[in-house]
């Protein structure tokens, strides 16, 4: 199998149907009736073509010279989970601009494992990409940095390449294109237009310590505090990872103590104002009558259930990582490190607070 | 770097990092240190050392040796899009199931493409996949059955398998595994749903005439129709594909004529309902006690705006998928034909009609 499979990517030479034709002992429209599947034909003489398909490889070279001629190269991108919608824009921005390139573009995921992603940078290696890009959220310690070190260096020796997006940059010495979005940014403007609304008491959802995104957004989120001068509660501060039913968890965990002690809530990503807004509704909380909430990356849900939130370029960061890529690969040089700004989107879920 | 590449796979033999440290004229140590990416390293010796590197391809055994101990062989996946939840959670019950049978699992995008999907599906073809799994709505004309039968053809010749996902088999002639879902049944019980409650004017959103899922969805609402003895007026059917920002269009085009001539909406999935929904926000008119509507899914973001509509068991239609295809791959026989079921899911959407 594995010499079929190689001969396919050997050389210009292709298995014509007549010597399939020949082969089978049948005629060239027995041959090309069988394989188009849509004429009837006896299971002795598909038997007998199938046969000779197989020992000449002629499906794969006849859709091999259709490849041929629809596309140049390949770019891999690696996600935890494609059912994340931040992950299946950036990916969706990547399949995009891979088209536009010419390019085809296929998806590997991790369920967020180490050795699965190992295995899956080596896997998408062998199909010589001409990049390699790895997306989100990651615990940037030690181990970390010489995993992605060594990645970089497995894929230049090849000569392509690896991109980190929304990834943090791993030194001069790493041969890494990074693409990084502004979390901080993002998360200081959100908390800031709740607070000059008169919102002192704010609850962030969603804090992981030692995870770039989460700590990036947090970190906004207090420089904010500090800039409008409001006092800093560690207890406003709910830890929880990035999905809906975690949200849903953060809150109803906090009103299950009763009454709220805040006024308003920064969740950490769309999925958690999701989550945390139906246990509010569940508890007969209104937004923003009695609570007001603000997300971050203005993806579905976050247009249906009325969310103010930061707007990420999800699409564009798969996109730029693409033609960074492609371009680094023509002028070679130094590899790039972009960091995209985000803005804020305002719609219906934060109420600014009278003054009394 | 073809002959590099192919050295990968080749037999056991691999490079050791003694080799590396040998052809670097440097300690083994010091090719651990500079690898590993954590320690600094001079220039010149780094450059020795990744000469090295890249002429015995070690850190591409390297990976190999750590690939070989975490996996078996790949599963590939081809839809149309991820952004798509139905295609998302899909391919998560794809990539789910193939971690728990120690397989990779790779996604390929074709933007809906034939010639895209051709290059894609001889793509993964030569990564020598268990099986690849096609998944969602065609158009299945010959043209189509044609052009999967090749597909299954060409797999079948190298050991692999075609799992045709949600999308019609293609006769018994063709050796493709095939996983449906009942489409009518589902849209039978939606649409029943709102037949029970006295609504009449049932809208359809999301027609498309000669797409196998569309045609599925439009053939039981009309069956529901016909079994409530309610006269089925074509007027009611709204061409448009199965995006929210289609079903935003058809419902303002729709209200854009006057007050609506219908009570309820079916929309042909979740996608439609969310952006119908804004529509009818848009207008001041309140779901339900405006217009009733049910969707098709049960995917984010049913949940969020409490629409009824039906439950599609998504990541049960992916993990299935893979579980057939294992197995047809150990016990052969004739390729297996599985049909899911479906369930309607009651939320807030549906207001009866009252008597009159």
């Amino acid at each position: 199998m594995a010499r079929k499979a190689a001969k396919i990517g050997d050389g210009p030479r292709h298995t014509t149907i007549r010597e399939v034709a020949e082969l089978a002992g049948v005629s060239v429209a027995t041959v090309s009736r069988i394989l188009s599947g849509t004429y009837p034909a006896a299971p002795a003489t598909r038997a007998k073509v199938m046969r000779a398909v197989e020992e000449l490889d002629y499906v794969a070279n006849h859709h091999a010279r259709a490849l041929q001629g629809t596309t140049r190269g390949s770019i891999a991108i690696i996600v935890n989970s494609v059912i994340s919608p931040h992950y299946a824009h950036v990916a969706q921005g990547v399949q995009t601009q891979a088209a536009e390139d010419n390019r085809l573009c296929q998806i590997g995921t991790t369920g967020g494992e180490a050795e699965r992603e190992l295995a899956m940078v080596q896997f998408m290696r062998e199909q010589h990409p001409e990049a390699v890009i790895l997306v989100g959220n990651v615990a940037a310690d030690e181990e970390y940095r010489a995993r992605m070190s060594r990645y970089a260096h497995a894929l230049a020796a090849i000569g392509s390449r690896l991109v980190l997006c929304g990834r943090p940059p791993l030194g001069p010495d790493v041969p890494a294109i990074v693409v990084e979005y502004d979390n901080t940014g993002g998360a200081f403007a959100a908390t800031s237009h709740l607070l000059s609304g008169g919102h002192k008491r704010i609850l962030f959802l969603g804090r992981r310590t030692g995870y770039t995104t989460a700590d990036a957004r947090i970190d906004g989120y207090r420089k904010a505090l500090a800039a409008h001068g409001v006092e800093h509660d560690p207890h406003l501060e709910v830890d929880g990872t990035f999905e809906r039913f975690e949200g849903y968890r953060m809150m109803k965990e906090r009103l299950a103590s009763g009454a709220p002690d805040f006024t308003a809530v920064f969740a950490a990503n769309d999925q958690i104002a999701a989550g945390a807004r139906q246990a509010l509704v569940e508890t007969g909380l209104r937004i923003p009558e009695d609570v007001s909430m603000v997300g971050f990356d203005d993806l579905p849900p976050a247009m249906d259930i009325d969310l103010t939130t930061v707007s990420l370029p999800h699409e564009e960061l798969g996109r730029i990582a693409v033609r960074l890529a492609l371009q680094h690969a023509r002028m070679g040089g130094a590899p790039p490190h972009t960091v995209l700004g985000t803005h804020l989107v305002i719609r219906g879920s934060v109420r600014p607070l009278l003054p009394i």
